[in-house]
This record gives C-alpha cells, sequence and structure tokens, in this order.
C-alpha cells in the first residue's frame, strides 16, 4: 500500500517549499494530500509570491485518518496560519504521540512545531531568521536538513529539494530516492558561460 | 522601471521548475506574468505531478507587448503543449531577432526551441533524456545552466534553482542575484542525522 503525506497550505506559503516537498513525494509513488488552511472554503490559496494554488481538500477533512508524514512547508504568513489551525496542532500532536514523521521547512519548525513543544526531545533547524525561536532540545544551525528519529527540518527554499528527498528517503527507503532523485539531475557541475 | 518576464505554463508542466523561477524572479522584483496556454479559457493548469497552479492570464493577452526576459519551464507534456503554442513561437522569435533574453530548462530547451531552430547559433543544455534532439550549434551536457549571450538553458528540477537565480544575474544583476540568492540558504552543510 501507498505511504500518505499531508502537506499543509495556507495563504503565504512559501511556493518553492510546498511545490517541491508535494512534486518529490508525489515522484515517489507517495499518495500526497494537500490541505487548505482557510478561514472560508476556497481551497485556492495565494503563496507567499502571488502564486495561486488549489489544494485536494480542506484540512478540516483530513482529521480523522492516519497520517505516514505530516510536511509542513514555511513562508510567511504562511506558517503563522498554520501556526494558528487547530486541527493541524491536533494532527501534529498525534503525530508525535505515535512516533510518527513529522517535518517542517523555514519559518515552520519554529513557529508550526517549537511554539506548541513539539522539538522539545529533539535536534532541529530551520532557516536562519527564525532559529533563536526554535525551542527545540538542540539546535544545529549549520545543516540543510536534520533528521532525529521521527522529526525532519531544514532551512529554506535553498534545501528544500534536499529535504523532500530526505522525506522520501525516511518513508521510501534509500532505494527509492536515488530513483527519483536521478532524473531530477543534482550531481550536475557549474555554469558555463560563452 | 522594473524589468518584465513572460512565464508560459500548460497541463503537464513541472512544477519545481515553473514556480521556482517564478517565485526567484519576484524575489528580485521582476514583474512577472505567467501566462496560460489552453485549449479553453481556463487559467487554471494541472502540473505534471498533479498540482492546480492559476495563471494570471492567458498568453493569447500577452502578445503586444515586449518582454526583457520569456523563461520556459519544462515537464511532459508541459512542454509539448508549449511548443504547439503559435503565440509562444512569434514571442520566442520575436526575443531571438530583438535580442533579448530567452530562457528554458529540461525538456524545453529542444522541445520548444531546438525544435524552432532557435538554438542553432547558441550553445545549449536540457534534460539529459533530450539533449540528443537539442539542435544546437553545440551541446554542453555537464553543466546544471549554460549562459550564451542572451540564451540560457538548465537541465532539470535539480538545477532549476540555479537557473532562477542566473536569470536574475542576467536580468538584473550580480549584486541582486546576491540579495535573492542569501535569505534562500543555499550554502548549508550536508544532512545530519541523529
Amino acid at each position: 500500500m501507498s505511504k500518505t503525506a499531508l502537506i499543509p497550505i495556507a495563504d503565504g506559503s512559501e511556493e518553492i517549499e510546498a511545490v517541491t516537498i508535494i512534486d518529490v513525494l508525489r515522484r515517489a509513488g507517495v499518495e500526497v494530500t494537500v490541505a487548505a488552511v482557510n478561514s472560508g472554503k476556497s481551497l485556492q490559496i495565494r503563496g507567499a509570491h502571488g502564486l495561486e494554488i488549489t489544494a485536494d481538500c480542506s484540512l478540516d477533512n483530513c482529521t480523522d485518518k492516519p497520517w505516514d508524514l505530516i510536511a509542513v512547508p514555511g513562508g510567511i504568513p504562511g506558517a503563522e496560519h498554520l501556526a494558528d489551525s487547530q486541527p493541524l496542532e491536533i494532527l501534529l500532536r498525534t503525530q508525535v504521540q505515535q512516533g510518527k514523521l513529522f517535518a517542517a521547512i523555514c519559518a515552520a519548525p519554529a513557529l508550526v512545531l517549537g511554539s506548541k513543544g513539539l522539538l522539545q526531545e529533539k535536534i532541529a533547524t530551520g532557516h536562519p531568521m527564525f532559529q533563536q525561536n526554535l525551542d527545540a532540545k538542540e539546535l544545529n544551525s549549520e545543516s540543510r536538513v536534520v533528521v532525529d528519529g521521527n522529526c525532519i527540518t531544514s532551512q529554506g527554499p535553498g534545501t528544500a529539494l534536499d529535504f523532500a528527498l530526505e522525506l522520501v528517503e525516511q518513508l521510501c527507503g534509500l532505494v527509492k530516492r536515488e530513483e527519483v532523485s536521478s532524473p531530477m539531475v543534482l550531481t550536475t557541475s557549474a555554469t558555463a558561460y560563452y
């Protein structure tokens, strides 16, 4: 059976982070649900840089099923909206309690996880601007991606692809990660100018 | 005055590539227009991995103004749909004739530029699967990004961020590129496991 992943998004979510997670997990065959956290009924959100993305469903419809992974994108005010969502908090607490995978990138480790005490037993990272508010057991400020058991955190748009591939590895194993990353062309040489 | 960039998208466009170009150019203050290439009137496209993105307008409404840059994302069948668009072909030929910036990534250098003879005087790259059909003056198969005068090409999702930052550098200069790339966190260390 396919692994399942929940990706909550809101107005002001960082587009590269949200889309890279969704795209890469789907390349791995993970059953990805993109869930809108909205005050209204609309499934459409406008990202931090003005791009309109349509979610698969409302987060309110995602609370009664188990998820193999919940991965939270950053962006301001996207991560603030996600932090305000009580259904998302309940879902994340369930992941932590059940030892299942939970992940966040950029502003989200501090704003969505740390602010709720969900990093107090974890070594974690986040965007340099939000590292001092991480409220983790220990901050790793250097690494692109930090994996501490079932908790995966990362720093920002420039680390989103490594983060997404790490999610694939944790959900589906190293062989699947390599199968996904190979056609994405990660190992090319530096830019050439003529 | 702001620089202007046209990003055409279609059903089956590669989401990471399209979104990274849009996001990064907007971070640089470029006036980005996301234009749908659709048979119908809808501005909504469904990307290669099922994500619904809403364009700013139809490409049909973009043909009567000048663009500082046209950048074409890859993805299958997205790049095929873009290759079939006569308005896009006219716009790209205008860029070439006027010596203005034109760019493509992944399947798009071969399918959208090479197939129309627009790379015959250029050194270029593209996705490894499409390099043999590139029809360029010379193939550079190694580099993440290739800049030959006003033509910028790149290989795939894993090189999309470097490609987008190169577009910023070509449009707005190196200082702006560094201003944009710094908070995106590109220079962090390898993944840490605990």
